[in-house]
């Protein structure tokens, strides 16, 4: 992964937002239209994307609301994310493919970091020993204003632990997702999607065109 | 856990060693020792100790021995030992009972730091991370001359994920736990437990005894 190949390593799109903002449908979009534009396209998500991360996943969602400490999770989600990044993400870039993953460190800053109350801190630290270098290019932060994106959610029948927590951790979640995008505004971008979402669709290949030369 | 009960938070004392180098006996003999002399003591195990712990524990010790890279391994066994910390050791030792827990941060620092070649630089920082001051007060190292621990484990019925890695890996375990041991002779004893277990569980006594106060 160094050496003559590392110039065509293959990108890394990573989306973040809290639930029901859209991610999964604006992931769907772009995939599309990078393969229409002759790309290979990888898609996944986190926690999970490999085997033994999906393994992890069953850990994290099931259960009591309260099952976990804000570190066990925090822990949890980065032993998924060595594996996820190992078997699935690394190799893929390395053969050239672009990579769009569904969460990633962001939401481990926003729920356990932030909402959770474990501190950035500790995230950034775990984020240092698992991520280093291998973290993404560019990150599209879906934003729905007000608390659509928590109705939109239950209405699709969204059920597990984080969405148990109720409307004032979402807040804080959505809270954390906006801090931390402004704190790195060279590989974030935030994006409303509480609009048309052939509007939104339209804005995300803007930013990918323009960030990354994709599309 | 921190104030006026912290001056009577109970010992914390860990065994570790290869696999079969009798861990489990002595702990037994040495908790019905301090039993005996009158003290609450508490039994554990890592990985594992609480029902979280031990739900991770089986995606350890379950499946094909390369199912994890050292570091996701790292960072399952460190889920599971913050979760062992928050809900069995330190209430245990707040009420000021005996801990006495078969394997705990130095299994991690032989397996994945040394003998799975993660490197003992990133354990030491997962350590720092999960365990800070709750670390153990003393630290009872078995060690079994030549291959007698592996055969032992072998004759017991071991077949888990590190058993099956074979010979050399055992050895590189035991020479990492010499090494730490060497490292912090404050914390480490080494004991030689191939002699008969009644001198061994003698020998433990003693050093219970000189170091903390206990028995």
């Amino acid at each position: 992964m160094v050496g003559a190949r590392q110039s065509q390593r293959g990108p890394f799109i990573t989306f973040e937002g809290g639930d029901g903002t859209g991610k999964s449908t604006h992931i769907a979009r772009l995939a599309a239209h990078l393969r229409a534009a002759g790309h290979e396209v990888a898609v996944t998500r986190e926690p999970g994307g490999s085997p033994g991360a999906e393994a992890i996943r069953e850990l994290l969602v099931s259960g009591a609301t309260e099952r976990w400490s804000a570190l066990a999770e925090a822990l949890l989600v980065f032993a998924a994310r060595a594996d996820h990044l190992e078997k699935v993400i690394n190799p893929a870039r390395a053969r050239g493919a672009v990579v769009l993953c569904d969460r990633f460190v962001d939401s481990t800053m926003a729920y356990q970091g932030a909402a959770g109350g474990l501190g950035e801190e500790k995230v950034r630290a775990l984020r240092d020993l698992v991520v280093g270098a291998d973290g993404p290019d560019l990150t599209i932060v879906l934003d729905a204003p007000g608390a659509r994106g928590l109705e939109r959610a239950q209405a699709r029948g969204g059920d597990n632990r984080f969405e148990a927590k109720g409307e004032a951790y979402q807040a804080r979640v959505q809270e954390a997702f906006r801090r931390i995008a402004a704190r790195e505004p060279e590989r974030c971008v935030v994006v409303d999607s509480s609009g048309p979402v052939d509007d939104v669709a339209h804005r995300i290949r803007t930013i990918v065109k323009e960030r990354l030369g994709l599309g």
